[in-house]
């Protein structure tokens, strides 16, 4: 068998930093962390093999500039990097500067994250490859009597994007015919305006949907489909809670899922970790591709639960070159989990960032609870990053099950002063709806708005 | 379904009566925790929904008073108790108390412990269920021409055993039959001597043994049996690491055990969890029923993580009256799960206990990586009980990577400057042999003959 890398930069902070350490202690692998002068008293600092700080706080001058951090791993000679999420992971330029320089990342190849970045490219390797996206215009829509055509195959309501938008901006839903022409004027003239860019194109707007994710393992020739994640508990776009198996999604569904993720894969050649995106129409009970996600993410613990396998230590095997050890036979998933990110936010102000120092930790701990964080008793959560302090995961044998162990979990932890939003998320687990299993990606937003109690 | 119960008193201290306050919380039962002075700041006390002082530290005075423990349960008006391990969980007379008074005891009813507490019984009680026991004579042995006759099926060496002896007292192995009138004379009048008793009985003395031992949960009428464990790491009988499955266990053999086990139980109507303890003989391939424990077990996690079975959870239901959830076939052996007990013992001192307290903490996380433990920081280790802090516990798909988790979660652990048994099960989990999962209980003496480096 291919031996593994000898030792891996780690470019990336906080507990996915940690979770990168860990993995690469247990397979042996010398682990280098890259960390900023914010970072310099955290976990992550202390447990790796080797820690070199390469800037200061500020992320576009330590964890987001690609050359401190090639040059990082020059230095220390490391024979790869692991980007974690977020900053540079899906970054082609970067991935390519990397390749030139004979270092491994431990990801997809530059030309996959580049060719997936692409929304319009991806959906486009999606339809060749079979797999369902949400019915719409195949590119760029600019008259009327083709909008009009198109409407006829979405229904209406539908919706236009900008092409150039992103993150909620440059949208319009359309409820009917008789607007239809007027608003794809404005919308184009908008994206003008804000984009200097007009192309707009339509797909059918869904009303009542869940955010349904495959995660895939891939050597460039095998792939290997590790079942749902369902996160469709959010707030502005933004997960609270995720879980696997999801509660809408039975055998039929996951197998089709699976086969449409694998068939992407493949398509391309895909090779190291990934999650295929999809919407899930809860009234037809279908799912459409939207996007992949090149890099490992920030919920792939509750895969890991269910299935078992350790997808960073399977990041690690497939950079250093071995083939998948897991034949999709080998993939069964056992029990429920259920992940919460806890931020250091106050839900009662608008989730406002709550940075300062843990004076008291106490980690939830006992059977079926994971906690993935850097934190501990003493550490100052900088300002400087996102709001995570960490990862709660249970698991258990039912969905009811992980339920009750989550919310015993989340009432043994102690941050000490320090606000978070483990409360709501307590909230959210201890709902009618969230319990039932039947909810869309509106129910939190509703509940808000309904005012709950924290 | 019948109801849980409603509250359950633990009469019990240290990670196990955490353990079982978690178990409560999670399926709504109100824990009402017993504890004694000694254990005043501990986090049990911090965590159960009620905590009531019910003696000083000695343990004659609170933990192992049935009086005590009783009346605090009929105060607070506790519907069961849980006595956790060791002290009262398997006194025959308290569990009598506490059925007459109408309290639930979670665990066997008083006559199986009665009767499973004499060995000489269940011994019988074995054969009767067609359970093998080791060879040897059936009862009492006093005349030579008997031993004579007996050592002809045991064959030599063989050991001689006073049946008031235990722990090792009151033994003796012969080596041949010319010693044997010799050695039978001497060790009744020694018998006669220390215990006032000259009874003896002779059985095949096996030197290379591994101690093998299964799980089962029972409701009265039907029987789970929950896979093996391998408690074969031992320092003068002293359990050290444990794990499931054991690397010496075949399906087959498996299979055999797990059927004898649940004969044993169904021979007498057993109900709620036990242990049946078997000596498994490396040479011969073959296994011996040598006791049963009818409480839950300190090494109970490894069997909860490579099944999924909260063996804690399903004591409290069966105690509530419901059936068994989990039908042989659902049951299911993943991947390999490690315990290391970590004691508060210095290794290079002959492990003389090391009680302080723990000025800081950090538990070990991340995938895989479970700690049962009482402790926090600040916590002092009390000199008044067992000198274990906690339970190091992993999980990982093969044995390989479980002994590579357990290594990198020891490393992880930071107790400050308390003392623990965990460098020197470090060096256990590093050695060729443990790794080649082939050794027998002496293993551990033989190494630290050998003088091992820590």
């Amino acid at each position: 068998m291919t031996e593994l890398l000898n030792s891996v930069l780690i470019a990336n902070r906080g507990e996915i930093a940690l979770r990168i350490i860990r993995a690469c202690k247990e397979l042996g692998i010398k682990s280098i962390l890259a960390y900023s002068e914010g970072d310099r008293d955290s976990l992550p600092v202390k447990l790796a093999d080797k820690a070199v700080c390469i800037g200061p706080a500020n992320a576009a001058k330590s964890y987001n500039s690609p050359e401190l951090i090639l040059s990082a791993a020059m230095a220390f000679g490391a024979e790869a990097i692991h980007p974690g999420y977020g900053f540079l992971s899906e970054k082609a330029d970067f991935v390519k500067m990397v390749e030139e320089e004979g270092i491994t990342f431990v990801g997809p190849a530059a030309e996959h994250i580049a060719l997936m970045g692409d929304k319009i490219q991806a959906k486009k390797i999606a339809k060749k490859a079979g797999v369902p996206t949400v019915p719409g215009s195949d590119g760029v829509v600019s008259e009327p009597e083709e909008a009009l055509q198109i409407a006829k195959e979405t229904g209406f309501p539908l919706l236009i994007k900008a092409a150039a938008g992103g993150g909620g901006r440059g949208m319009r839903v359309v409820n009917s015919e008789e607007t239809l022409e007027k608003d794809l004027k404005e919308i184009m003239s908008e994206a003008q305006t804000a984009f200097n860019d007009p192309s707009v194109y339509i797909e059918r707007y869904l009303t009542d949907i869940r955010h349904i994710e495959i995660q895939v393992l891939a050597d460039g020739e095998n792939v290997v489909a590790l079942g749902e994640r369902d996160c469709t508990s959010q707030r502005r776009n933004q997960k609270l809670i995720e879980e696997a198996p999801s509660p809408a999604i039975d055998e039929e569904l996951r197998a089709g899922l699976e086969e449409a993720a694998i068939n992407l894969c493949k398509e391309v050649g895909y090779r190291n970790a990934g999650t295929i995106e999809f919407v899930f129409d809860n009234i037809e009970r279908k799912y459409y591709f939207i996007e992949m996600n090149t890099r490992i993410q920030v919920e792939h613990p509750v895969t890991e639960m269910v299935t078992g396998v350790d997808l960073i230590q399977e990041q690690l095997r497939i950079a250093s070159g071995q083939k998948l050890r897991h034949t999709q036979e080998d993939v069964q998933i056992n029990g429920h989990a259920i992940e919460c990110r806890i931020n250091a936010e106050d839900p009662t102000q608008n989730f406002a960032p709550r940075p300062g120092k843990i004076e008291h930790f106490r980690q939830p701990g006992g059977f079926g609870v994971r906690m993935d964080t850097h934190i501990e008793a003493g550490y100052t959560i900088p300002p400087f990053y996102d709001s995570m302090v960490g990862k709660l995961i249970v698991w258990a044998e039912t969905r009811d099950e992980a339920i009750a162990r989550m919310l015993r979990a989340i009432d043994e932890m102690d941050v000490g002063d320090v606000v978070t939003t483990a409360p709501f998320q307590a909230t959210l687990l201890d709902s009618e709806q969230f319990r039932s299993g039947e909810f869309n990606t509106g129910y939190v937003a509703k509940m808000l708005e309904a005012g709950i109690e924290l």
